[in-house]
């Protein structure tokens, strides 16, 4: 019944493959109003409805709704409630117990400048509400990073100014935040990630990636934005470089009937497990430990031989170390797959 | 001042060049004998003195002293203490408060399989002695991996035989042991990496990377072993692929009078900063945290820039999570620092 | 103003006394239709309305809805959603950013015995959805404990039967759950603790005890449930003695314009913070600093004063650590405290 | 053959009570030199000879050597290194294997004053070397406790003087050290405690403990100091208050053939065990499932029985969060246990 499953997948798969050849899915352009901005996961009014096979093309906005427009611009007096989230949108068909798969295309910015802060008591190297100290915090600081369109950079530019340091950085731009609405009518916070997505700031969201989150709710009621330029492993400082854009995303085929226990991951290289809680350890258990279950049930490997195998080909990605909740991605290389 | 530390660096480095063009620098063969090898980091005599700008090429023993041979050796029969190092080596003219620098040039593989085992109650997961469950431990088995001498590859082969999945996998062979005597007079056991190096099982201990560890003192008294073919990110499993061999080090010179807090790793592609301790979290604050000192006393970034910047363009890379302490190293991309 | 509100808070406990002594406060005996059970903390209609100073006799399910009738009655059997809570209440006149104030004044169980299970994958001592191990569970067991209402006393029974073990426990009655409204629009399950309260599991929330917690939505939408005969510290098999009763709870006059930042507690003996997060390092911070700021803002200690007199006589009480956030309780002793 | 253990405990006990009350046994009374102060668990020549039976009786230096005089002495300029142990002491017959069985009879301070450090980058509530952050450290304060002999008292001066607080604490006197030498010819700083024992700073070492510690090497070579007047669970600020004095200490007669696997305590109202180890949840762990191998192996309960009944009268208190490892102890109340 397992191999069934796999078969599944490859058959909405070539399905996906064939909506796409033939066109006959519907492209949505969708730009939210103020009042459409979302910052829970779970709840609310669907802002668009799609079917599967459709390309939805997402304006969204910043994470701090494009309040931040200077270095004088601090993110603790921006009075903003962050992470405004496109959607949530619905999927026709999806039902409690399937699985949506998503597939990034493509993220333009739209502005020529990213941000990023140093917030008060903000990050991993600064104590916060969870790893709490008596220290002072850091001196609040604002980054602005110019963009540069033509040589697809940004600039990090030191707040000493001439005084101190500048560097050239390439783009690599991923969604901050991408989910379903939870299960078990809970509404979680667009800064959280959890079983179902959410905040995870994870550099594998990428363009080329697929994305396969639980449908725990009629419709999945599924959301992205928190658009980052660019971010190191953790995004240690608590935020990468913040910017406005659209990002393209297809609507693949509805995963009928099985339900990932955690968000999964998809790739031309690598399958990925997604693990969020705290501490890291437990995210990387929940990561390896589904990618385990992964490649038994739809690989065919034994329990030993997964554990081995994953233990010697493995790699770990660190999404984040500074949100309500971490996000730790176990990959594994398809080049060692069985074939199907 | 703090630019003199660098400068130091710089001319040790070039001294190094310079020492190494000359062929001046004495080379040492060592294959110790089997009542030679050392459990412990700390205590011991010196099974070997050398000098900075000397070359190394030490024998190290497998994991388990080479006593697994087959499918049927099971690690937990094998009576073996594990992690029989190679050494300890006296570096002349190191004194407690230098750092050691030391080149890994190249690992040689001299026995046609390695070995990695599914142990009792062994690797992340599966309970342990720290995260104690009451659950029966998996079942054990011991994997036996051929090499290809002319591929650079060995396979995976599943405990079930021609029933079960087979793959070829190539090497990336690096030490899983080397490591100092640590501060205080304590002695480690070799199963354990902590400030002076240790059992970090990283794989960036490879050939091309520079490794800088605490004297801590005189002679530095380091050792190295456990030769890993390959590894996956975390050793999930409790083992790499072990096997024997031999291992080509350049001993570069002392850098006098200023000691690495951490472990730091550096080849030319980045820097990197070493952090290890229990849980993750704290793995990875040392090793970011290591970082920004770095780039602050050699780099002359401000704080908050490096904060920002490292939160940018870092990489993080989980090297153990199965030793009685875990590592993590932050590694910083040698293009983005300013020129010194 | 600090003393201000030190103030409020000594006027609030004698208008509390002056209400409970002229007995002008009404008094809700309330016993919720099983359609009236709630599973969230947030969101939902008032099951009744209250005013500052009245009293709330309460009747509350067990955490499995009384499915539990035999040792032959398995959890993972029982097709319960767990921890119906009986609420939510809304009390006149709470705003956010006010203090709810409430007293467990008493505790009567209404049913001859409580349960307890061994659940799979259950319990802090097995490996779950988070500390996710590979290997098998322990094996299913469902405990029965009589109850003695004379020598007020329940019996652990050896699942052996008369093979086994067999003692006689005293009763602590205490209230599992107990919780606001979340901040933001979250809607968290009744099985997690956070910020507002809820699943707590904390031996501590026991008739004398005040417990304060923060107003996030108009009229504070509290709600308790899970019933514990009594518990060790940690709830370490993932269940107390889990009963069906009457809570009678005092409202007390609201804190208004201060919200507490954690859920705090006091009794006759104790000053009491709350930390609810994981892993228990973290539960910890948060509750030992937020003790810290109650030394400060209440009682006019200097920082460094709190945080050196709390080292030497602060006392900790683990909450529990199996319910998908852990809780701790840090605690002041009052003699200690300075006269206001 | 497990009740055969037990009887060995008891008879152990017997013969101990035996030889107390005839007097046969021997008395020393021991005072090192300042040379003789031994920083280490392992290594070092032995400082007393003791036999099972005998008592023995131990000046013991305070954390830092007596360096401290005034509040003028800072922690961080005392030029001294921690936790001076006065041993090692060989016990005769004592064998790896064995368990070594000390009673802590009395505690008998010799100075009319305690001190407790706030140091720099110190306690649970400023970052670390570990829980590394980027923030500066609290400003460095110490604290003098004087001594009232009479009222069994001390008294917390506010570091303010007459504008602070002040406060007066009953004593709770204990060993904040107490180990043998590790296994595997480790040599454990004496700030750290681990499988061995050694700086667990847990309030539960007091006179009317017994405490069971591994015999690792001949003589099992044990030592203690670090006398804390009353310290806070956790030790949070990183010292309790610390003094100089006497410990009467009973060498109970040898367990023989088998060995604790982590420090064990018993009073006469808890039998007690230990985790040692980085974060709290693994101490935990290890603490509450040695409790449930001792119930089963001592005690004949069923594991499911012991994880069951543990769970409803466990009891957890919290040694430090503060050291290089943290320790908490598992309690289970002697009432509940079967006779044996």
């Amino acid at each position: 019944m397992k191999r069934k499953v796999a078969l599944t997948f490859c058959l909405a798969a070539i399905l996906a493959l064939f909506l796409m050849t033939t066109g006959e899915a519907a492209t949505h352009r969708f730009k939210p109003t103020p009042a459409q901005y979302y910052y829970l996961f779970g709840g609310g009014k669907a802002a668009l409805k799609v079917a599967p096979g459709d390309r939805v093309i997402l304006w969204c906005e910043d994470a701090l709704n494009g309040k931040i427009r200077s270095t004088d611009d601090l993110a603790s007096k921006s009075g903003q409630r962050p992470n405004p989230q496109t959607g949530p949108i619905y999927v026709e068909g999806a039902e409690p117990g399937d699985t949506l798969a998503i597939k990034i295309v493509d993220i333009q910015f739209d502005r020529d400048y990213g941000w990023s802060p140093l917030p008060p008591y903000g990050g991993f190297l600064q104590s916060n509400q969870f790893t709490r100290m008596l220290q002072d915090p850091l001196p609040e600081v604002m980054y602005i990073y110019p963009i540069n369109k033509e040589r697809k950079t940004t600039t990090f530019v030191s707040h000493l100014g001439k005084e101190g340091y500048s560097v050239e950085i390439p783009w690599d731009p991923f969604m901050g935040t991408l989910g379903t609405a939870p299960a078990g009518g809970e509404h979680i916070d667009a800064l959280t990630p959890y079983w179902h997505g959410g905040n995870m700031d994870c550099v594998e969201t990428k363009p080329g990636t697929t994305v396969y989150l639980p449908v725990n709710v009629p419709g999945a009621m599924w959301s992205t934005g928190d658009i980052h330029v660019t971010q190191g492993d953790g995004e240690i400082i608590g935020g990468a470089i913040e910017i406005t854009g659209w990002v393209t995303i297809d609507v693949l085929p509805l995963i009928k009937g099985k339900k990932v226990n955690t968000p999964r991951f998809e790739n031309d290289e690598y399958l990925m497990s997604v693990g969020s809680i705290r501490p890291l350890d437990d995210c990387l258990r929940i990561a390896y430990g589904d990618m385990v279950d992964w490649l038994m049930e739809d690989y065919g490997l034994d329990r030993a031989d997964a554990y081995q195998l994953l233990s010697q080909v493995g790699r770990v990605r660190v999404g984040n170390v500074v949100d309500t909740l971490y996000t730790v991605v176990a990959k594994f290389p398809k080049k060692y797959l069985p074939r199907k």
